[in-house]
């Protein structure tokens, strides 16, 4: 970290030039080049991104599959970092001060956060759809190095960059001796998966679990669902490589689903006496699996999540009956978490080791080589590749 | 009640003759005729119906609308007695209690019981679609006082006789001071309603509610939601009479859907502070209500309940990023509500006048009127009609 301190100590305050991977447009490799980050305005924050990974939403959006194609823009929504420097209404973060930014914002000022009954904010639903910043509504604190032109923020993370500036609604202050090599998967991902388990299903001991589609997200509701007691969880894919792998996270039973003879409801039923499971989770988005993981819950007071993001263009067809006897269908963001005042404490569960990270992190890269962590991704080689800033 | 006290003197343990409402076929007026009523097995109770009143899903499985079309059959699931005589197993009951015959079976016994999840047990699913007593799945206790022709009982009740067997699950013992004029009520509409409120949606002092439907379960959802401390509920029908009759029950706001020029959630958003509300219940069984019922609650955590029963030959179609914000959509039968531990609780609750069943009680007849009450409840033109069996 030595050489980190040296640049905390020469750039606060002033704008500054560093390295950051911007897309001009979709469907096209990121541009490493040099831009201009400007100091941070009064409830900003300008932070050094130390390490980061990529999700696959990042993926959804470079390839312009959003609405919006809001270019150019830096994407990345899963880092970690320390405070560079803050803005003049910022009193509770400092220079040096460890950090995750949280794209899942949390204003504790909005309607949507004084009512508490969800994790939304509505900085979250201006950033959704909106590459300013949220404090002034016109204007970023990116531009090109070489001319000016400025460049659009993401989700108030854009940790596709070694300097980026977040509105104080989304940095999420952090246990000083957390590793931020490995919690700055906690982004995104992690917290997705663990969340869905505890704060959206609420999974209870000795209860039956299924899930569907075991990436990075249904692997981290498998850990969520151990952690909280399930006794019997069943992991669902087309991929024995992928069955085999989440023993390790904690599944008690796998199903492939290729050639099956009869339909996947059928089977869980029989595996759990006739009753279906007490929790179900889609990580598939593919509209057949979320209606198959529905019909799996126990229609006597079963919960079935989706997670998996759906093509826009498709809908779910059902009858209410099957919700009759009290199955609830349900959905979240970012695992119910709020991100300001629960992120914290999901990083202490690491530091503790109550969570293991280290099993998510499957390959390891300079930041200088994002294109092909990205590419990796695309072609589902890996979990997370986590990159270093500095290299 | 001396009427009453001498008729159980003499008839215990006898097979009892007694006034029945007989339903032949689908779509007929019922047969109001003698049929003789045998004694209860070990596990069975023979109660005297001394009130009672029409459900409309009475009026769904006496039009034949539902797959089994079980006739001869003796419907009606809204009622209370006093018990006659009791099985050799049966413990808690004895004659002389007041009892409310309890179509949501609770058998304390079956796997689904003992998760205890939810209210749904195997005997209710036994009753659902079979018109023999559930202790032996091949005989009824009801037969025709004129040739012997044995005739089925419905959803475990069969309220629509003078005397009725009900199996112990599906018998609710009550509090010795309750009105059975009044709290036969609690068999099945009141308690759906206002349990929605209380153990399905959950509604919570201070909170938002839009109510679908201002028809009997409709109302009790608007007195569950104001007895829970709903600051705003909202009453949604095409009806004037009902929704200003709704404001007697404890609406805030009325919404009549009558040639509106915007959609209802944009106004219900609109009314709402941009939020929608926190919880939103349909009772129409209508599918574009019931969708918009879902539209109408708050995205960031609000819950949707389904309370309307919908033609089994639709469906409705949604994507899942309608849930995404953390919306949940439920349903549920009978509110929620456990027949045998928790409506004696509900029972309690009318006698002391936390809640009120009188204003519910539009009509009362002689139950040899049968057959007009069930046209009065067709047409619309009834919430409930009480009926007295000793008439």
């Amino acid at each position: 970290m030595a050489n980190l301190s040296a640049s905390l100590a020469s750039t606060a305050d002033d704008v500054i030039t560093c390295k950051a991977a911007v897309a001009y447009e979709p469907n096209k490799p990121l541009t490493l080049e040099e831009i201009h980050v400007a100091p941070p305005e009064p409830s900003e924050v300008r932070i050094k991104i130390t390490n980061g990974a990529i999700c696959q939403t990042d993926l959804y959006y470079l390839k312009g599959k959003d609405a919006d194609k809001i270019f150019p823009r830096i994407f990345g929504h899963e880092g970690a970092g320390v405070v560079e420097s803050v803005g003049s209404d910022i009193k509770n973060l400092k220079r040096g001060d460890k950090v995750i930014p949280a794209w899942m914002a949390e204003c504790k000022k909005c309607p949507k956060c004084l009512r508490g009954k969800s994790n939304i904010c509505d900085t979250l639903v201006y950033n959704w759809s909106n590459g300013f910043m949220p404090s002034d509504k016109k204007t970023t604190r990116f531009s090109k190095a070489s001319n000016g032109m400025p460049i659009n923020h993401f989700f108030g993370t854009s940790t596709f960059s070694q300097y980026t500036v977040c509105d104080e609604a989304c940095v999420a202050k952090i246990n000083p001796e957390a590793d931020l090599s490995k919690v700055c998967l906690l982004g995104c991902g992690v917290p997705t998966g663990i969340g869905s388990a505890w704060n959206i299903a609420k999974v209870t001991p000795g209860s039956s679990v299924a899930v569907f589609g075991l990436g990075t997200i249904g692997l981290s509701v498998v850990e969520g669902a151990k952690v909280a007691g399930a006794s019997m969880i069943i992991g669902i894919d087309r991929d024995d490589h992928k069955l085999k792998q989440g023993l390790e996270w904690g599944l008690t039973d796998t199903l492939n689903t290729c050639g099956l003879a009869k339909p996947i409801e059928a089977i869980i039923k029989e595996m759990t006496d006739d009753q279906g499971v007490d929790f179900s989770f889609d990580c598939t988005g593919n509209p057949g699996v979320i209606y198959s993981a529905m019909e799996c819950a126990n229609p006597a007071g079963g919960v079935a999540v989706i997670l998996g993001l759906m093509d826009s263009s498709k809908e779910i067809s059902f009858h209410p009956s099957k919700l009759l006897w009290g199955k609830s269908w349900t959905s979240g963001l970012f695992g119910g978490f709020k991100g300001r005042s629960q992120l914290p404490d999901l990083v202490d569960k690491c530091v503790e080791g109550v969570i293991n990270l280290d099993h998510y992190i499957t390959h390891k890269m300079p930041f200088s080589e994002i294109n092909k962590a990205v590419e990796l991704l695309e072609k589902g080689e890996c979990l997370r590749c986590v990159m270093d800033y500095d290299r």
